[in-house]
């Protein structure tokens, strides 16, 4: 089938007098989850990881993945086809400056590709003669029988009820902040941007509720959303009301056209390469800058903060009942990762205002629980048994809010090697938890305090500490983050993030303890700087079992021992019979040594 | 005096019809301390702090300084003649921008700034139709009656005893690095860069032991070397050898002038807008990029590892031998910070190899401690007596290495809350010095380490806690450091920082505790990364009565033991009489709580 697609690919280039193609995994707005539609690579290659990118010659191709995804690529790529390499390592530019010769011309698609990423490209085909030529349309789209439609989901209200700050009032203070900047309009393409400026939600992408479409905001706080109008409901249009102008989604370039001469803002990082070559043709006065909602949306309001809180109890209620059920019927040997990731599925769309899973859960019994970004499949499915650590990393998309949890639980018995590197991670996770740090820190000036008990055994990971989270919407949100590398993002009141250091043993078995955590301002007596700290969101039991007591500090067993109060004090009551006294006994007290 | 200068300067401003001009505080090489012949800005203004600008129009003058210096300025200089404003609050440009007419022009010395300072200063003077453009000479130096001369102290060769490596192989490895970045020449103008590659000192710049000079670097390893003839003698002849060509300082210009068509290496973040534009004039093809030379000597070789041993060990002792007195004398009320300050360059003068301080000695007594970089005067002069915090910084510089240390000593009995601040300081001294962690990380990654136990009781401090120093070179040496800032570069094996925490209540008393450290591998079992940890240079005691042992971990109480036997095993063998038994007492075992 790949032989085909690619002998038919390989036609239209030549017809188009191309002599090779780019096909990147991502679509028109840089979505981390991408939409069925967009799904050219895994059509083309077969590969279904969530990033990487394929090119292609006349006669050869070449398929480039990160290290989460050096063994799937081989499993699902025929390396006759593409050569798999890797996505940093190896650059792209170079693959193809070994290949091309004078005078050739290498497509791409400037809807799926920044203006940075075009001016390298360029320049390394121009080195060898050779050129880089946008397509009219993605040649692949024409060749893709049965290729899904964009979803045509309605795009439904976001109540206040959850939002916190009506869309008109957001309009206008971002409105106001495009005049601080000089700009007339701003150009939005990221689907979180415009669901959390509109108060939109929408089923169009997997795991994240966000619509399929691209908006113009201007200084007045009008805008005009363009999408679909099968998605247009008389509830979107009244809730959406007079300033917002509502126009097809195919109509957005057609507009950008009509901004000759306008000041407009478009974020370099963020929007494709289309954009900007649509407001040259048009004469449009760009100025490059950060989407306008992208810190906004980041700082969550009350309203949101307390559907923060509501949400995660309610998701809180659905682990502990996962765990009370892994415990007694993990030992048996009966249950394995694919039926465990089920029950907790089950037992979240029990809970009120449940919408889907944040993102595919991640199940890992043993080996497994040490291949980060793990997804169980059939083939991979191995059961939970005596003695093994299982690992699940899952959250939910809650009306009022997204969670994000993960536990290690051991199954029997665990050995002095996996207490000790358990105890690192959870003194990591207690230090991060705990921090008092000045306002204007980023992340990257706290990560190493959630490594550091590792560190001092000569040991780490290899992700990041901590990443944003949305309100009901993307489980990753920029710009906020805990690594070494969130350096330009002060940390803001509000901020919400994942605290989840981790410890992995490649073949054996993995460790990570995730909750999320909301910035807030820090009130202690005698504070002689305005400081900032974390409030806790994620209210589950950590495995005791897994504690060794004598690397304890007093104060990170006495944070422990409250942890657990406050779990034991807001689960409880929503509990009865056996679940509660799992919940009794997994919150006890742990002894000061 | 000031206004007869100003008068003088604009008159050569209008005769040269030039509408302004700015007056910075540096040299042609971005030397930290300023050799005499360069203090322009205190000629002008009467302000003698290390940092600072000034600007004037025909009719208006301003002079721009940081925080630590806002009452030194108001102290110097008459506001009638420069309104003082904030050195980075307050751009230069805006100040311009207010006052320029069209058609107007500014004049600036390309020796003395950066392009990216004269791009941003164009910028905003064409906004307002008003021009910056460079001036022949400095105006200021045809004024300035009785300027001092450059210095004409020799250039003396560093022994390879002390240097490690050989020029010649220095020169060698850095041309291939040239030839590797396709560039066939680089140039340099850093004082402490060209000391480093040609194994020269000198005398030329207060407390940093370098030539004035600038060099030219081949592919080759064959070098051109700009100086003073004064400072040549036969021994720095034959010390250089045939590789190197020595040129006058004057010809430097000429030469640049003569690399037309050449790919030449410039390091655009610490060389002047002068250079850049006379290798434009001769068509040379500029490549930027770092000075080659700071990455090199920021790691340091075994051999000035072992100098760097030997010169603490001796600064040790004179600090030792300063401390008892100190504890002796400094109760009675019949020590002020000055006499402090010159007993201890006494005591340093008396150990072998010590060529001068390497910095100007903090002595800070009581409220004069907070104020971080304070320099005793006649008139700020404060005795010492009980009840007080005494803070000294001081350094020297040896033939076999640079010194750095800060102590904080109690006169009489501390408060609860001094022991309180000063043991969270120490604290976080201990824990950096302590850190592991894995090669690839910079000093921003370890900044809060020593932070953490401030920010917990809601304190910090508005300095960095760690800088690069030099050997027998700079007491400040980038690029490596810790701080907030010092992300772009990863600590390496070798480089040597300063580990310096402190506290400030303004008014009333400033505590820091600083040793040098120096980066090295970290071997211990079950290590599953390369690591990194610190090797302490200092060894002098800590003042324990300052110390709230009940805030102290077992561990922190072991390392400060360890400390104290470790300072005991390498000075008492050096000391005698009431010295030793005061050693032997204030190195003694803390019990751990």
């Amino acid at each position: 089938m790949v032989k085909a697609r690619l002998l038919a690919l390989r036609q239209v280039l030549r017809e188009q007098g191309l002599a090779g193609f780019v096909i990147p995994h991502t679509d028109e707005h840089q979505s981390e989850y991408t939409p069925a539609y967009a799904e050219r690579l895994a059509w083309l290659t077969g590969f279904t990881g969530s990033a990487g990118e394929a090119a292609i010659t006349l006669s050869e191709g070449a398929i480039f993945v990160d290290g989460r995804y050096t063994l799937q690529v081989r499993q699902q790529v025929d390396s006759h086809f593409f050569t798999p390499l890797k996505l940093h390592e190896d650059p792209m530019e170079d693959w193809f400056a070994a290949r091309v010769k004078t005078g050739e011309r290498i497509g791409y698609d400037p809807w799926l590709h920044t203006r940075d990423w075009r001016a390298r490209m360029s320049r390394a085909l121009a080195e060898k003669g050779a050129e880089l030529v946008p397509v009219a349309g993605n040649p692949i789209d024409a060749l893709w029988q049965d290729r899904p439609a964009p979803s045509a989901a309605p795009a439904v209200p976001h109540p206040l009820a959850y939002a916190g700050e009506d869309s008109a009032n957001k309009r206008q203070r971002l409105g106001a902040d495009l005049r601080a900047k000089g700009a007339e309009v701003a150009v939005l393409t990221l689907l979180d941007s415009i669901a959390w400026l509109f108060n939109i939600r929408g089923q169009d992408v997997a795991h994240t509720p966000v619509v399929l479409s691209f908006a113009l905001l201007y200084q007045d706080g009008r805008a005009k959303l363009f999408l679909d109008p099968a998605k247009v409901t008389p509830e979107l249009q009244t809730h959406l009301g007079d300033g917002v102008e509502l126009l097809s989604r195919d109509s957005f370039v057609s507009e950008l056209v009509r901004l000759s001469g306008k000041k407009v803002l478009v974020d370099p990082r963020k929007t494709h390469a289309a954009v900007f070559d649509r407001l040259d043709d048009a004469g449009a006065e760009i100025i490059t800058g950060d989407d306008p909602c992208i810190l906004p949306k980041a700082r969550k309001n009350s309203v949101e903060l307390k559907g923060a809180r509501s949400a995660h109890l309610r998701d809180a209620i659905a682990m502990c009942k996962f765990l009370y059920w892994l415990d007694r019927e993990g030992p048996k040997g009966t249950v394995d990762e694919l039926t465990a990731a089920n029950k907790l599925l089950r037992l979240r769309q029990e809970q009120p205002l449940f919408q889907d899973t944040s993102f595919d859960t991640i199940s890992g019994a043993g080996p497994n629980g040490a291949i980060v970004h793990y997804r169980a499949t059939p083939e991979s499915n191995r059961p939970l048994q005596p003695d093994m650590l299982y690992l699940v990393d899952s959250g939910g998309q809650y009306l009022d809010g997204t969670t994000d949890i993960t536990r290690t639980i051991v199954i029997g018995s665990p050995t002095e090697e996996q207490k000790d590197r358990f105890t690192r991670v959870l003194k990591g996770h207690i230090a991060l938890a705990q921090a008092r740090f000045p306002k204007g820190r980023s992340g990257a000036h706290l990560d190493s305090l959630a490594r550091k008990p590792l560190w001092d055994a000569g040991l780490d990971y290899d992700h990041g500490t901590g990443h944003g989270v949305g309100s009901y919407l993307g489980v990753h949100e920029g710009p906020q983050g805990i690594s070494r590398l969130s350096f330009s993002t002060p940390l803001e009141e509000g901020m919400i993030l994942s605290n989840e250091p981790g410890y992995y043993k490649p073949g054996e078995y993995g460790i990570r303890i995730e909750n999320l955590v909301v910035v807030t301002e820090s009130r202690i007596d005698e504070e002689e700087r305005p400081m900032l700290t974390f409030e806790t969101l994620t209210y589950v039991p950590i495995d005791t079992r897994l504690i060794n007591e004598y690397m304890m500090s007093g104060a990170e067993i006495t944070w422990l021992n409250i942890y657990h109060a406050k779990v034991r004090e807001l689960i409880a009551p929503h509990l009865d019979g056996e679940e509660k006294a799992w919940l009794l006994k997994a919150t006890e007290s742990l002894m000061a040594l």
